[in-house]
């Protein structure tokens, strides 16, 4: 089997290298970094913290150097997934492609350039130290399901999930992938941007009653265009949000849109608050927190230029 | 007749420079900055800008030096108007006191201290360039009425307004001083949060559709506030933000909350926001947005101490 990750940053990486360790998987790694490709190539990809691994997938800023694939798995920032599947979609003429990426929509984006498309939610997290070399700060699950306008089989999927559990990414491929990713969203959305407008960590941030009042109609208002589009969330955002916020698990956490915003980045709201407020308004359902969200993050985006 | 400014910084120092010109008032200022009342005891108190002013008020940072005053004018920031009038209400005693704070709720923390309470809404803006000089930046109207709990006569205020129009700070004394206090503090919350939450100037907020969207929802909440209490307002804030916008009247403005936020200064968004909410509550008048926008304000400045 030949997978190519498109997108090799932190989550992106994660993937690459646990797959390389597999001997019936050849691996392909597409980024624009540059420094980290070749340090991928000489060196091999190694993950520190929450896993040790050296994985040695091929690495590549080529795409025309990308081999026809079975899958792929699409790691980059949302918003630079337009135009890296255009690049790369020729190597997925006869396979699949599932997106990992945070929010919502990007299988949308997907679907113009390929024809097999995978929804996909990830949890792992980490971020880049050093061309090859990524720290693994979290380890989750992730869940790969068809993209409903133009289903394949769970069986043509399973592979896939098959291949990342066997390599240490534990993975499921099911029917309906949309519960996993609604909450996911659903929790990033309603705390992701409050830590970028505020600069609070997360446990600052929930301890706050007036600021945890806006969360929770954040999350509100997302339960309602998942609930629109008949999906039943597989968790309730507010407790994964309230346990978040221990002491022992994510209260001193810094969201990455936090991160984001310090370090004047583009950040990935029209995927999140913007990508929710993008389905209500297909729906039917107002999102007026998450419009006003979406509009804040965007004007803090936009004075960087002032 | 003798007039007490509490509070001089920028606002304050406009109205005691300009009264302490005049033969017939003798003016104090109060001030805790113990610099500028130095620097105003010696030299004067410097205005320049708009208006090139030299006045000589009676300066102090010691409450119990102040006699017993016709009048006092409050321009303390809002959130320090309790101390300061605690202080100082001896002085009132037998005389009535004005407040021309920013925001709305300024009164009523006055009126447990002083028995006649004018409310106050002032226009002209500045701000202190160094010790006992002040630049005047912005030239405008001020409006006196009573305090509605307990309306003292308008013929008792209008030797304030006779006086401060005499000196070059033209006002006027009217029987309800609402309306343009309410049409100040909705455009004030409006856009002076939205400038500090984003960054951008006023004008840059206001060219882009989604933020100016957010801005007119907060200005229709404010509006529905001032409404249920049965307050015409005389002017339309929507009005007001647009021909600000302009380039040539404040497009590249920072709001002063901008300019609080980038100094990591406690900001007045409990008496902009928070005011409006407050009174929307008390009300039955929802106000999401304003409850919004005061929460994360309030993230940012607690941020400051993370």
């Amino acid at each position: 089997m030949r997978i190519c990750v498109v997108g090799c940053g932190a989550v992106g990486s994660l993937f690459a290298a646990n797959l390389a360790t597999l001997d019936d998987v050849e691996v392909w790694a597409f980024d624009l970094n540059n420094a980290h490709v070749d340090a991928i190539n000489q060196n091999g990809l190694q993950l520190v913290g929450a896993g040790e691994v050296l994985g040695r997938p091929h690495a590549t800023s080529d795409p025309t150097a990308i081999p026809a694939c079975d899958f792929g798995i699409v790691a980059t920032k949302a918003m630079h997934a337009d135009a890296a599947i255009a690049a790369t979609a020729h190597a997925f003429a006869g396979g699949a492609v599932a997106s990992v990426m945070n929010g919502v929509g990007n299988e949308e984006t997907l679907a113009p350039h390929v024809e097999r498309v995978i929804r996909g939610t990830t949890f792992p997290a980490g971020k880049l130290l050093e061309p090859g070399v990524v720290q693994w700060d979290v380890k989750g699950d992730t869940t790969f399901g068809p993209f409903e306008p133009r289903p394949i089989r769970v069986e043509t999927i399973a592979p896939l999930a098959e291949a990342c559990t066997r390599a240490g990414m534990p993975s499921k491929a099911v029917a309906d992938a949309r519960p996993g990713q609604w909450r996911k969203v659903i929790f990033n959305a309603a705390t992701n941007p409050m830590g970028a407008l505020t600069g609070l960590t997360h446990g600052r941030l929930c301890e706050r009653p007036d600021l945890r009042a806006v969360v929770t109609g954040l999350v509100d208002e997302g339960k309602a265009v998942a609930a629109a589009q008949g999906i039943e969330l597989d968790a309730d955002p507010e407790e994964l949000i309230d346990h978040a916020a221990r002491p022992d698990v994510a209260y001193g956490h810094k969201a990455s849109m936090l991160q984001d915003v310090e370090a004047h980045r583009m950040t990935e709201v029209d995927y999140l608050n913007g990508g929710i407020a993008r389905f209500g308004r297909e729906l039917g359902v107002p999102t007026p927190l998450h419009d006003t969200i979406t509009a804040l993050v965007k004007g803090v985006e936009a004075s960087w230029a002032q």
